[in-house]
């Protein structure tokens, strides 16, 4: 896909001040080689949607950057950590992440263990600095924000399911419900923790809410998709790896065609939720949306 | 040992409390067993010690209740989420804890490791509740202490040191070093948590440091002293483990006399500690140091 040249250009930016950031809070001197797998884990790979979603959101609410900031590392943290251990052999077993041997791969599964488990705190420090960058109230906000996207409820809960109803058949409002939690959650929380550094109101919330749910599950649709249409060089994971270990996807569950018809209907409902937050500066989350639908990897 | 009747009554009533959050606060309607497995690795079992710091160091700068009983669930969801992990194949590969199967003989590896990463998550949505029962400064200062103390400079770096060395010599310094980060911080973040749900001044806040400092090494060196003095069925959890498992232990490093002599030498240190932290109502974190030392399980 081709972007335009002031989307792309802020694209860069942005991704530019996450890497630093990730870069600088992501410590290498944490002890017996633990930064060293923590860094591994996290830095120079990954599509950092995540963390641009919380930017464009705070932009699009005018909010404070350095918690901004702060929210888009924690973000990509929990993010990261949850791909670290969903890998490992008793979870997806998998050996291929952002073009290079999963961390378990290279540090072991205890290392890998301890590093994402290490990853989920840090995100929580990362919100909480002991200066005063972020106002108090708004770090209590962002922790809420996150832990429960993070948790039973949120990520923790998906893959629960996921884990349950390998080679089960799932019907659409099931598969809809184990991906609201295990990829949804997240992406929501990356909108509403960035809509909480500024002043978005009820209305406004609202949206930015259904926006985040919509591409959400627009993520995992389209993610379903690539699984089956793209090659694992090109994914820099391995691909086909749902029908391999026989999990339901939109595909299996809808058909292709079906499943990019849904893709195409749920970012009409993301931009028509910002056309309803009320919000002057919604162009970035808009081209989010797009980014989100026409990636190819 | 014998307690006298009236620590013995606080006692009783603070661990009911905390089982009765705990038993609240931990869901069972998570999705896909998730919430069981979560429960059976928290309920019913442990000693609840740093629940009981964090409930008498509240006491002692006349703290929040509400804000203090979160903080001692938050922080025993922390402390068993590191149990459930520690004990799967890839670290310890330990089968009985608290007198039960481990979770991940129980619920599976898979199952194990997601209920301990929700367990960690859930420790910040307790710490952050939606209604106004805690300040919301006072939340990001819990999720603070607590981030710290699990992190890779707190327990998890302290777990990465310990996996490093087993079946490796190190010196008292190392291994101070590394029980100050893996079983230290988590204790002395207990204190710290409770003394900061009241108003403790400068003074008093060092005191209770070095007070939390002092247990956390005492309980270690207590810890290792048991492992081979006592039998599985009396401490609920494999005996002669370190041993078996060539870990360094400050029995193997100091002798069973000098870790003894030791155990005494912490517990004079955290009671002058609370001598000069001019805080009044110390009895409770006085005795709990005494049970640290005296305990037979």
């Amino acid at each position: 896909m081709r972007l335009d040249a002031h989307f792309d250009h802020w694209l860069r930016n942005a991704l530019l001040q996450v890497e630093q950031a990730l870069e600088r809070w992501v410590p290498a001197d944490a002890p017996a080689g633990l930064g060293e797998a923590m860094r591994y884990g996290v830095l120079d790979g990954g599509k950092r949607l995540r963390p641009l979603l919380v930017r464009a959101a705070s932009e699009a609410v005018r909010g404070a950057p350095e918690a901004a900031l702060r929210a888009a590392v924690a973000v990509e943290l929990i993010h990261a950590y949850s791909l670290v251990h969903d890998d490992m052999p008793c979870m997806d077993n998998d050996v291929l992440r952002r073009g290079k041997p999963t961390v378990h791969v290279r540090y072991g599964e205890a290392g890998a263990m301890l590093a994402g488990d290490a990853m989920q705190a840090l995100a929580f420090e990362v919100l909480t600095p002991d200066d005063d960058s972020v106002a108090p109230a708004l770090q209590a906000r962002l922790c809420a924000l996150l832990s429960r996207a993070a948790g039973h409820a949120g990520m923790a809960g998906g893959q629960a399911i996921d884990l349950a109803n390998t080679g089960k058949a799932l019907d659409e409002a099931q598969l809809r419900d184990m991906h609201h939690r295990k990829t949804g959650a997240l992406l929501e929380a990356s909108v509403l923790m960035g809509a909480a550094t500024g002043a978005a109101d009820g209305a406004a919330w609202q949206a930015l809410s259904d926006y985040g749910a919509a591409i959400g599950l627009a993520f995992q649709v389209v993610d379903d998709i690539l699984d089956v249409t793209q090659a694992s060089d090109k994914l820099g994971k391995t691909a086909g790896k749902d029908l391999h270990l026989n999990k339901p996807t939109y595909v299996s569950v809808l058909g292709l065609e079906v499943a990019r018809a849904e893709a195409q209907r749920l970012r009409r409902e993301a931009h028509a939720a910002l056309d309803r937050s009320g919000l002057a500066d919604c162009a970035h989350l808009r081209q989010l949306a797009d980014l989100v639908v026409d990636r190819e990897s």
